[in-house]
Order: C-alpha cells, then structure tokens, then sequence
C-alpha cells in the first residue's frame, strides 16, 4: 500500500466534522453502489477486518448501542473507522428522535488519525440502499424496469435511489399500510419514475422487490412474487422478525450478506432458529457472487433473495465516499488531536 | 433512572464537538478524580458494562485500533460511548504526529444521541493520570510527600497533576535518560513543586512512585524501593513490556485495574506467561479496594503496586466530567443528525 494514499487529504491535520445534511448534499449514488461492491470484494478477498459487532444493551431504556469497526482495502484505496449506532424504539414517541442514530469515526489507516466524524444516520441508509443496489445488479434480469417497495418508511427512499442507478427502472409500485407514508413516497419520486400505490403482490411482481418493513410475521407469499422477481429482504434486523414466508427463502436462489449476522438477526433467522432451513438453503454470500465465485443473475432462473443485516465495511466504505466528496472548503474543520 | 439526567444537557439535539484544546481548558482533576473512583466502583458493583477491546491489526503500517465501548451507572449519574483508539509507533518519525490518539463519541444511554464528539488523546492521559490518583488515595501513606516519576514524557505530566490532588505532595524527582524532556517536566512544575532530576532509586524510594515508560526489560529492583512506596505502573501497555522486576510484583501488595487487561498486556503480563506470578499473587483489583471489600493502605504495609492497562470505563466518566463542564456557550456545537 502506497504512503501517500491520504497524504494529500490530511491537510493541516484537521479533522472534518459531517452533519446529516452535508451527507444528504454531497453522497453520489453513482459513486456509493461500486464503493459498497468493492467493499464486499474485500471482504470475500479477505482483505477486509471486521471484528464482530460488541453490544452494550440497556433494557432499562429499551435501548442498545452497537459497536461496528471495520478496516478495507481494496485494489484501489483502503479505510478504516468505526461506527456506533444505537436502537431506541421508544425514540419517536417520547424524545421526538430517530429509533436508529450513528456516529462514525473516520480514520486514516495509515497513521490513525480522525479524518473524519460523521453523523451515520442518513450514511446508514444511504449504504443500505446501495448494498440492495449492488446485490440488484447482480441478481435481477438485466432489463429490470419495475421496482416493488413494500414499507414505505425511512429506510424506503434510498432503495429506489440506489436501483435505479443500476437497472432502467421506470415504474414504481410502492405498498404501506400508512397512506401518508406512500403519498410522501409519491410525492419525492412522483417527477422521475411511474410511481403509484399498490397491494403486496402488486408490488412483488415488479421485477425487483425491496421490503423494508420491521414485521414479525412474514406478509409476502411465493404465489405474490413474478416469474423472476428478485428481492432485497432489507428490513429483518433483529432477532424475531421475518417479512418472506418461509416458502420463498427456502425456493429462492438465497443470497446473504454475512453468515454470522443474517443466521442471528437477519431475514433468515426464524427459520434458521426452528430448523425449517439449513446451511443448504444458502446459495451464496453476496461477496462471492461479486467476486465471480458464485453464480449470478445470468446462469439462474426463478426468484432470487437477498438478506441484508448491514455490515460495518459498507459504512466505512460509504464514509470514504462521504470524505473524498467533500472537497477542501466543507464548512466545520476543527484540529481535533 | 430519571427521565432527566440529560434532558437539560440536550439543548436543540446538537452535538457538541471536544477539541484537545477544550479538554485541557476545562478538565479539573479535582472533579476527574472522583469520577474515576466513581466508574471503577461500577465496575465492581457490576453497574457497568464493558464488552472486551476489539483490535484491527494493521502490520503493513506497523500500527493497530482498538475500539473500546462502555457504559456505566453510578449512583448519582449514567454515561455511554466508545472510544477508537490506534497505536502507530511510527507515527512521530513518519508523520509528526502522536503514536496514540483517540477519538471518543459521547452518547446519551437514553436515547443513543451523540451528545458530544472528543478528541480522546488529552482525554486519555487525563483519565490515566486520574486513575493512578484513585490507586494512590488507597494505598498509598496518608502523609505522603513525595512523588518519583520515571519516565518523563507526555504520559508523566498527569501523574503529579492527579496524584497532588489526593496526597500533600511537596517534593517530585523526576528520572529520565532524556535530559530534556527532565528539564520540560521540571520548567512546567518547578513553581509548584519542589522538583529534580534523580536517579532511579531516588524516585523509587519516595512515598509514591509512577513509572511512566515504555521499556521492555524492567528497571525498578525491590531494593530501589522505599518501606512503604506505593507503585504505579503505567508504562506497560503491550505484551513483552514491564518496568518492575518480577521480584517487585510478587513481593509487593498487587492491584490490578482488570483481570483480562493486566495478564494480556499489563505490567504483570510477562511474568504472568511464564507462570512466575499467579492468581494467588494478585491481592485485589482496584474496584474491589474502593468499594471495601478488599484493604487499602489502613490495612496494609510495605510496597503496594497498581497495575493499570486503562479501562473504557475510565474514557465514558472522564467524557461525561468534559460534557458537564463545558457549558452551553462551548465553541462547537452543531446539528449532527
């Protein structure tokens, strides 16, 4: 690895400081979705740590923070840093915050120094999305044009952001019980895309299907999905919950971001806690198919899955994009050390 | 716990942004201190929680991370946060800057919310100068004048900054093989204190002793000692190191600050995995001596010894003495999230 990988962005060894709002102003998509597919090159190629994620839990606050540190190095840059990231879910009612907050310490791995402090809420779901994306690109017919999103909360907006940078989508079918939650859908992406209001298998017959709902009992059936639907299971992030029947894991080419986390906390942990699938439902980790390892979208057929839980790599993959965009003149720069 | 610990410290959901210059502008020892003794009797009392140290090993730039979350409840007061710390070596050579910095985020346990972002390199000698101070109270002599330091660097500066504060030290000798970095700890305490150069044995024959270096093969005898000094061993830090010969560590009443820390990469590591101490030569961990269900210097005689690798827990109460006393109109605060 060079020694000058940074030399130039460590200017003045000051530390930048990222609100949410520079995040939402400077991330590129187009830049974000091949920096997390590189990412999970790294991670297949071994050239990327990350020790597992520590938890602090405070039943007392029915809360908990997570800790997420990861190192990459890919054939064309490497990072570092940590997150911590906590989950609230009392938040929104009582303190009018998000259930979910980040802080991310941006290093350089070279020396150790705080290149960066970023807030990772919105770099959260700005990673989530184009790790669907990624996982899109290799999983989904090439001419996809129709996406289905079911659950049309926070998490919602930046799957359709990251697809449709990686497929031509045109229509949008977007399913909540919330009618609020899918006019504000519609009112974002109303200008850009063919979007409209639809059922669960109106919109799991889309060409792609994102869920992003925090359900316990699962709402999408094997008959509700097309010929050839793939899906990004984004929203099973704990312990209990599933939104795919059990049919459809167990159907589909299964493809999951890490074994340890999904086993434990993602879409496939229900059905992997009872017995009702075993390792040899897993198709593929997501890495290996970006690697060429595994088989993608070109020598399957039927449906596809994807089980997202999130990994610290994406995030600090997705601060470097945040950092290396920011240019010189970012407002808060502070010597920090 | 109150609904209220943080409410009014919460002001507008910003986070407030810690530089070094900050910290060393508001910490007072005097508060410090009793925190720390505060955050190891959670310790003990099993009020905290500290999810053991994850490490990213990074040979190809000589250096490492080390991310160290917490969270602790003391009667009075809850914190939370983590703090991702490297040690590049190389670091002052290559790049000018320190080998260990340190950044700490500073989260509300309630909510999760970032209430603050520190530099934790300041922040880190701070704490480690505070908690020789907590040792020292117990066990050292109650009319203790003297102080020894061996090992001059930044490290030593708050040994007699936190240690002043729990014992009437007049005299310091100070011994170093560096004459002047001797002649900087001398310019910075000479008003306040009687301070000079010596030899080893002359600072290990005062009332209390911090050895603040960073050798490898030890350099205090058990003669070099006085009757009654009380040691703190800071220096050691990593496998292989040890400022104390053997002979101190088994003949000397031993404290250690935690089990798993101390025989991995404390002062007693080296002899611990040669087998040449035992459990049965640690006589208590610190939290046990300040809660009182293990003897401090009322009850004891001759040499004591503190081994101290620094704890998370110590990082989370001296980030909440920072975020308490830096006031609403601090420099830094913004909208994170």
């Amino acid at each position: 690895m060079s020694n000058s990988l940074y030399s130039t962005a460590r200017q003045d060894n000051q530390t930048t400081i990222v609100p949410s709002t520079d995040i939402e102003a400077t991330v590129q998509m187009a830049d974000l979705v091949p920096a997390i597919e590189a990412a999970f090159a790294a991670y297949e190629n071994d050239t990327a740590q990350m020790p597992p994620k520590s938890y602090i839990d405070l039943p007392q606050h029915n809360g908990d923070f997570r800790s997420m540190p990861a190192y990459l190095e890919t054939d064309d840059w490497e990072a570092s840093g940590i997150k911590w990231v906590n989950v609230h879910p009392d938040n929104p009612d009582e303190f009018d915050l998000p259930t979910v907050m980040g802080t991310l310490v941006y290093t350089d791995p070279e020396s150790g120094f705080p290149l960066a402090v970023m807030d990772a809420t919105t770099l959260t779901m700005k990673r989530t999305g184009a790790a669907a994306a990624v996982a899109t690109d290799h999983l989904a017919v090439e001419d996809a044009t129709s996406l289905g999103i079911i659950g049309a909360g926070v998490q919602s907006y930046t799957q359709l952001e990251a697809i449709s940078q990686v497929r031509p989508i045109e229509s949008v079918i977007v399913s909540d019980l919330d009618d609020d939650r899918v006019q504000r859908f519609i009112d974002t992406f109303g200008d850009e895309f063919d979007v409209r209001a639809g059922t669960i298998s109106e919109a799991a017959q889309c060409d792609v299907l994102s869920t992003v709902t925090p359900v316990e009992d699962p709402i999408v059936t094997l008959e509700d999905l097309g010929e050839h639907t793939h899906v990004n299971a984004m929203g099973a992030d704990a312990e209990g919950k599933q939104e795919l029947h059990t049919e459809v894991i167990r159907e589909a080419t299964l493809v999951i971001d890490d074994f340890e986390q999904t086993t434990h906390s993602g879409e496939i942990n229900v059905p992997w806690s009872t017995g009702d699938i075993d390792e040899s439902d897993i198709d593929a980790e997501l890495g290996e198919i970006v690697v060429g390892s595994a088989p993608g979208r070109e020598d399957l057929s039927g449906n596809t899955v994807f089980d997202s839980t999130g990994l610290a790599i994406q995030d600090i993959a997705a601060a470097r994009i945040v950092y290396e965009s920011l240019g010189d003149d970012s407002g808060h720069r502070l010597e920090m050390v």
